[in-house]
């Protein structure tokens, strides 16, 4: 029986390019006992969407899972399996106060309503920039985490990219930081801050419209205490977004925070993404918390590629995409890079074979 | 003033031997801001003891902190600097409902109130063996996480040391791994769970006494899906612990769990760990959640370093002593060690110039 879950992964390793191996297999079918939605599927086995439906679809030809009115269900067959192999159903035991995060949003009240009500008439995510933002807890939830971490009071703070989280917006809304300054491709969540920032009459803020794939000019080079980002998961990305952000810090001590998730990118990719850290930038790792993001469904979903090869038609219908929290700090001997990421670089900043939601 | 923290610092660096930054001394001044107990200043700047301790003995000698019967005070000096700096305050935004690790101990009342009733009369932690133990609210809440992660059910599941925490027996009264193997040099430990597993007729766990040093037999060797420990902080005890772990497990996708504290390391010894399970060993890291595992106040506290180069003789009064918790996962390619560790090594397991607390 354990060779049906190796030669599942072998098969939807070559058809995927990702490589995927029996605990790939085990997690699928340990989400299938509990939901026969295929979003949850790929929530609770922390798999890149490509992988999850290649997966299902290798167990549907062995006749483990069937599809009925878009749901998945094992099969008697399937049911036998789990049951010999010993394969868990997926347990779920999160706290409910703080949504897993250690930290519950809720901690500063004012913080959390302030951003609500600032932001309810918030620009929509769009596709052409890879956007999906994460839900206002998380975002209050980030900025209490860089207070609880020393990072937010007094610090010069930088924020590259995903401003349709609004997470610099947030972090400028405490009033605490001496310099906010966001940057962002999108002129709309741009306008957006910079609005508020006017109306509120908050002068440490700026929200400038930016492509990261321009370096640096040189007065951010070694001028902020912290980063923050939410880089696409292809390796050039990461690295081009990262390196970046690890130019502009002042020095040892100084952190970065950035999202990293299982939904496009594999646990062997984030091997990568870690020895990238640590041996290229000098960097140490000091958090990694699972599931702490969770982003809001996207009204593009529809056109996105994980849409086209998922093995059901049905859209998500709850939160279904989550990442891991990053924080890194800067250690003696630490460096970013600060170079331009030419047109044809770009264009695989989003796609490859492990992501899909874009 | 910003010459202060990088005098202080440097002079800490040369006196401790450990690198030492100017945030380092921005750290315990924000502990200092809101605690007089050197102990607490120790858990909220996540320093380890002597470099806490020395910090705080420069920072008196520039007449920013001094002692008052036996409590540590910020100067007038002191109250400028922190002002003048922009040093916030330390601020704590933990969970109360999971005390900040995502998942609360009572996720699973039964097991809680299960391990409390049989542990009562369990072994008092002694100097000789670097014990510590952790509170049963960490140890349940260690299995519930093994849990949520799909490495407990049906698992083989080896728990290397550290068995006054009683994580093994933890474990095994759950009932759902398929085999529990627990090692430990301490007679008393393993006693007290092989007791309990006869009086309750369990089978499939086993309690060893074993001194880790020694390789593992060839039947250990690719055994086990999941291996759990709390190696001391050097770099040679975590290399030699951490490597037969490793050595253990079955394959791809198998799963090591352990403590890692800033008590008694420093954040540049992360970095070398990290390398070493990266490069050396072909592991992911998945988890590293900060706090994760809270010690319960040892006995022989009077009788550690720590105390002895504290510059306080009070000792500590409530829970100071924590530490983060990993999770590793195997990935293609990775690879442990199983070599005999010899004696003179193993006297630098426990004490170097970072480690205090054994």
């Amino acid at each position: 029986m354990q060779q049906i879950l190796e030669k599942v992964a072998k098969e939807a390793t070559e058809k995927t390019n990702i490589k995927l191996y029996s605990r790939s297999v085990e997690r699928v079918l340990a989400a299938l006992q509990v939901t026969s939605d295929f979003w949850k599927v790929v929530d609770f086995a922390d798999q890149p969407v490509p992988a999850a439906s290649e997966i299902i679809k290798e167990l549907m030809e062995e006749g483990i899972v069937k599809i009925e009115n878009d749901e998945l269900y094992l099969t008697e067959k399937g049911l036998e399996l789990v049951k010999e192999l010993g394969i868990p159903p997926y347990i779920d035991y999160t706290c409910q106060a703080c949504e897993g995060r250690g930290i519950p949003f809720y901690a500063n009240r004012d913080w959390y309503r302030t951003f609500v009500q600032l932001t309810k008439n918030r620009p929509k995510p769009v596709q052409e920039y890879d956007q999906g933002s994460v839900t206002p807890e998380t975002t209050v939830s980030r900025v209490l985490f860089l207070d609880s971490r020393e990072d937010l009071r007094d610090k010069d703070i930088l924020v590259m990219g995903a401003e349709d989280d609004l997470t610099g917006l947030a972090v400028a809304l405490t009033g605490l930081p001496r310099r906010v300054l966001i940057l962002d491709i999108d002129e709309r969540a741009i306008d957006f801050d910079n609005r508020i920032f006017q109306e509120l009459g908050i002068e440490n803020a700026e929200a400038r419209v930016f492509d990261l794939r321009n370096p640096f000019p040189e007065e951010w080079i070694g001028a902020f205490d912290v980063f923050i980002t939410d880089p696409p998961e292809t390796v050039k990305a990461f690295k081009a977004f990262i390196a970046r952000g690890i130019a502009a810090l002042k020095g040892e001590g100084s952190a970065g925070y950035f999202g990293l998730t299982l939904r496009d990118s594999s646990i062997n990719r984030w091997q990568q993404f870690q020895r990238a850290l640590l041996n290229d930038y000098g960097m140490v790792i000091t958090d990694i918390i699972q599931d702490f993001n969770a982003y809001m469904n996207w009204e593009y979903h529809e056109k996105t590629r994980a849409a086209q090869i998922a093995p059901v038609r049905k859209s998500p219908t709850d939160i279904w995409y989550r990442s891991a929290w990053y924080r890194i700090e800067a250690l003696p001997g630490f460096k970013g890079e600060n170079i331009q990421i030419k047109d044809e670089v770009f264009r695989e900043l989003y796609l490859d074979e492990e992501g899909s939601t874009t």
